[in-house]
């Protein structure tokens, strides 16, 4: 089985995004009006968008979560970000029980800047033990490109981590979209905090403090496998534990969009930490000229690799079930 | 002839540190103090740290420059930076002038957050023109960490691009320290420092705008090359030209810490856009039990690699005189 742990509905119907909009511009009084979107509107964009290149590029099923540069947290009051996640992660679940071969559902956080991350824990809760989700993406810079919160090692995000343990649920660290004008979204934000986030854990006690807590850094980890010997020199001069040891709970994603770079992460990494990934339909949508192929098609630069068929399964399947413990009950239950 | 176009001059004598922090104590009142070090303690600091280090790694001659990470632009006003510049920059010039076979000065510039650019074009031309100094470090967040300063592509940046192009000296971009805790210095605001600046590179025309503008992007271009199929693909969902055409201005240095990162650097970028240098002493000070060798000891990991004479030749010495135009009449002077 060829799983996809990291797919976004980038494609929701345009209600949703009017939606979103109206929210936004009542910010400050009462907004209760429902999302309608019919199922028929949501089958019409998954089966001509990530249904049609899961058949296309030979993957089985998609672990799925909302638009990540839609989260927004920045965006109005933590119950701005409530609501706001309440009704994406509804329709996730919505898409995920019309199309339970294709896609299981992963939740969106009502993160918020400044807001202690215990009020998360609520709507984590709620996707989890009610709606059958299997993970959830965090966002380390609710600020959407400020960097005000403080880091993710610090004490201030633990009882989040506490439930996630609890929950038996892994966490994808993924930011949103960026309000800094520096920061492009996806092609300066998204590697950035992979990589800062990855450079945080190498300082801190957290994973000695939860041993059980499970990480997915997408993007193949931001810069941190193409620069391992800066992170594992730095860990020494630092006299912290080899960054290795962080992978006991962490494992990188395969976003990266060209043969070279995937083969640097599996050679890296090693296939043990390397989890099969796409993020389709998202950062990048276009045909490469030189191979005729997606860009974020990334299984045949998986398949290129010179592999043993049990390295390749530990990335297009076994890590998965590793990395998200529901996730085997979740399939075998279909 | 082995040029290492990225070293700083960690190695300074205390009492370097002991008047910066005497000049921070006094922001707000007038200090005058001049700086005193002996040229016997500037001897010593180099023969036991960074000339002791080109002998053993078999290097020529490194670019010299302040500190990155004691820049620290965000610290007091204008003045206080233009200052503590011209002090540092006064330093490496007598260096320089100790070793004149082994040093060439690159400057700090006195950035300032929120400050107009064209502020630094006097110490800049200072350095050139009157101490010749080869290039400058342009840092892209004057803040230290919190990115308040417009993109590097704004016009905000012109009027120092322009005293660059007629001065004919190229900029390493390059960061300070962070102030911002959730940004470790060498291990995430470097790395996403050189990320963030490429990106802007591809949205914009500043190298159309100014076609003889040259940068060098330190630490292996940060994440670019390890992503180079994302930024391709970005650029042309974008209707951006190819990364590639950014590539006749700008070099990626050799600054990645084992030996698969600086392959699939070479591999990514072509011998062309690669500029040899260590970053010593710098960033990661070890010596990695692995290899025996110190990390940062980057000229073997360009030996190990397949390459014609001629393309290694390149790397270690042709691009130098590129990028840097005023080097071979420097070297060729001495």
């Amino acid at each position: 089985m060829i799983i996809d742990v990291h797919g976004h509905y980038t494609t929701a119907p345009a209600e949703l995004r009017a939606w979103r909009q109206r929210q936004i511009a009542a910010i400050g009084s009462p907004f209760n009006e429902p999302l309608t979107i019919s199922d028929d509107q949501l089958r019409q964009t998954l089966e001509a968008g990530q249904i049609k290149l899961q058949r296309d590029r030979g993957t089985d099923v998609t672990l799925f979560s909302p638009t990540a540069g839609g989260m927004e947290h920045h965006v109005g009051t933590f119950e701005t970000s409530l609501q706001w996640s309440r009704t994406v992660n509804d329709l996730i679940y919505r898409v995920c029980t019309l199309y339970p071969e294709n896609f299981i559902p992963v939740c969106q956080l009502p993160q918020s800047p400044g807001v202690d991350p215990a009020t998360c824990i609520e709507e984590l809760e709620r996707c989890v033990n009610q709606l059958g989700f299997v993970g959830c993406n965090l966002n380390p810079d609710p600020s959407d490109g400020y960097w005000t919160d403080p880091p993710m090692t610090n004490r201030y995000w633990y009882p989040l981590y506490e439930k996630l343990v609890e929950l038996d649920v892994p966490a994808m660290i993924h930011v949103s979209g960026s309000c800094n004008p520096n920061f492009h979204g996806t092609g300066a934000h998204y590697i950035n905090g992979d990589t800062t986030f990855f450079m945080q854990l190498i300082l801190a006690d957290l994973l000695k403090d939860f041993p059980a807590l499970k990480f997915i850094i997408p993007h193949g980890g931001g810069a941190v496998p193409y620069h391992w010997g800066r992170y594992r020199g730095i860990a020494q001069d630092a006299g912290r534990p080899a960054p290795e040891e962080l992978m006991r709970n962490v494992w990188f994603d395969t976003c990266v969009y060209h043969q070279k770079g995937v083969e640097t992460l599996v050679e890296v990494m090693g296939p043990d930490n390397v989890i099969f990934a796409s993020e389709m339909i998202g950062a990048v949508r276009g045909v490469d000229a030189r191979t005729g192929r997606y860009f974020d098609d990334t299984k045949p630069y998986v398949d290129a690799l010179n592999l043993s068929e049990a390295d390749r399964g530990t990335i297009f399947e076994g890590n998965a079930f590793k990395a998200y413990p529901r996730l085997a009950k979740k399939l075998a239950r279909q």
